[in-house]
Parts: C-alpha cells; sequence; structure tokens
C-alpha cells in the first residue's frame, strides 16, 4: 500500500462530499402557504447555513488543491528531503485548521438545526421543520455527508502528520533523521 | 526543551480552562422579573450549555489521565519501546476523539448562544440576552475559555501525533524504524 494513493482517495472524496454538502445546502429551497401567505425559505434565512455553504465550498477547493500538492511532491520532489519538509510543516497545520473550521461549521449548522426542529419553549422559539418538512430532510442529509467529510479529513490530517512526524528523530525531540 | 514536560504543561492548563468552563456555565444563573413573573435562567433550559458542562468536565478528567500516563511511561516504561506504541495509538486516537467532541459541543454552545443574542426575525424567535444581560455575558466567558482549551488540546493531540509517528520509517509506509 503507498501512502500517496490513500492520501489522494481519502482527499477525492472528501472534496466530493464537501461539495455534495454545499450544493444540498444551497439549492435547498421549499415555498409554503402560512397563514394566507406563500413563506418560501432558503438557506440564507438560517445563517448558520449559509456560513456551511461556504465553508463547505471553501475545503473542497482546498482538498483538491491539496491533491495537488500531494501530486507535485511525488513527482518532482520525490528524493530531495530538506525542502519537503518545510512543505510537510505548511500542509499539515493548514489541514488542521481547515478541518477545526469545517467541523466547527458543521457543528453550528447541526445546532441550528436542531433547534429549528425542536423549537424551545422555554424562550417560546416555535419549531419551524413541521412546516418545511422536506427543507429539513434535504438539510439533515447535508450535515450527515458534511460529517462524514470532515471524518475524512480527519484522516487526511492524521497521513499529513505521518508524513511530517516520521522526518523526525524518535530518541531526540525536534531533531531530524537524516542529522 | 523535553517533550514531555511541553506536554504536562500543556495538559494541566487544558484541564484547568476545561473545567473553568464548566464551572462558569453550571454555577451561572440569573432571574428577573418579566411581565411581572419571576423568571429565573440556568444552564438548564439550553440544551447546548447542558451537553458543554458534561463534556468540559469529561475533557477535563481525561487529560489529567493522560498526564498520569505522560508520568507512568516516562517512569516506568521509558525504554522498552515496543509496549510503548501501542500506548502511542491508544492515546493518539483518544485525543482526537476528545478533542473533536469538545470542539464540535463548544461550537454548538457558540450558535445558541449567537441565536440567544441575536435572536431570528424569519422564524419569529426573540432576542434573550438583552432581558438576561448579565448570564450572557458570563457564558460568553465560558466559551472562550472553552476555545482555549481546545486550542490547548489541539496542541497536546499534536504533541501525541508526534511521539507517534516519529516511530516509523521516514522511507517505507507504516514499517517501524528500529526493524
Amino acid at each position: 500500500m503507498d501512502v500517496q494513493k490513500i492520501e489522494a482517495f481519502v482527499r477525492v472524496w472528501a472534496a466530493l462530499l464537501l461539495l455534495l454538502t454545499a450544493c444540498l445546502v444551497g439549492l435547498d429551497t421549499q415555498s409554503k402557504y402560512i397563514f394566507y401567505v406563500d413563506r418560501k425559505i432558503t438557506y440564507k434565512e438560517l445563517h448558520a447555513l449559509g456560513a456551511l455553504v461556504y465553508v463547505a465550498s471553501a475545503a473542497a477547493g482546498y482538498n483538491l488543491l491539496q491533491l495537488g500538492r500531494s501530486v507535485f511532491v511525488s513527482r518532482y520532489l520525490g528524493n530531495s528531503k530538506g525542502s519537503y519538509r518545510y512543505l510537510a510543516w505548511v500542509s499539515y497545520l493548514l489541514d488542521q485548521m481547515v478541518v477545526y473550521i469545517a467541523f466547527g461549521t458543521n457543528s453550528a449548522a447541526v445546532e441550528h438545526s436542531v433547534l429549528a426542529l425542536s423549537g424551545m419553549k422555554e424562550f417560546q422559539w416555535m419549531k419551524w421543520c413541521n412546516k418545511f418538512t422536506r427543507f429539513c430532510f434535504q438539510i439533515g442529509g447535508a450535515l450527515v455527508s458534511g460529517y462524514a467529510a470532515c471524518a475524512l479529513m480527519v484522516l487526511a490530517t492524521s497521513i499529513s502528520a505521518f508524513n511530517l512526524f516520521r522526518l523526525y528523530s524518535s530518541e531526540k525531540f525536534l531533531r531530524l533523521k537524516s542529522t
């Protein structure tokens, strides 16, 4: 098994699932007559969902960029470990940042959706999902796909960490193996 | 610089900040007359905050356990790398799990708090923070402390990853260095 192939596989799937999330949320819309008024609901009304569309799209693009980086390194930098080390650090840190932003946004969207689903009696907040059922099911699917993408990105981050930290000595702290 | 000392320092601070979060949220309470009725608000009314109290306490306990593990390994298993490897894997996987659960719960609590702060006109959800100002400020402090703890736990997870992956060869995939 080659670690680069696994990474490419994981990143392609993460990007696809993130795009699926962004599309499911972004294209979700439902109209309904409520109190004799035609009400239309889209992701723009729930700010956490709006953030999710942008973050998921950006994260999908980031994963494709990382895929390009991975191919570039294996093609052109295969043996010069020196310059590869800085790229591995950058890649690891960016990976961490992106996965936490995506995971946090997804969790915030889940919380907002749970409130729309259950309402909150103590605050006199009404439920809305019993009125817009199809809309809510589509959002639910998007959030599941978002968590699946996050799980894959955690795996990709672990691979980044593996590629970075295995360059270091197992005896001394932050000492390179070759030195 | 010794990696074990850094890890101990990071874990102690993470545990302290998590405890601070749990206490700030758990002990937060405010009473107010609203529409001639005495209304008391605690963390139990906002389910995301209730979850945060439990998760933060559990994560604080986990970090103290990991601190014990770190001391135990450096005392008794210092040189037998073989058995240490499995412990490093367990430690890395548990660390990942705990940090994502804590981070997700904190983000959900932030989303719930933002809704309490700003309300949501489209859904006819009222603001509540203008009524319970002191309560909301205390929750805000707790959430900042929660994110700080998460940042430290991310650092601790990186140290776990470093301790695990530096045992592996930099040439072959998942091959130990000593073999």
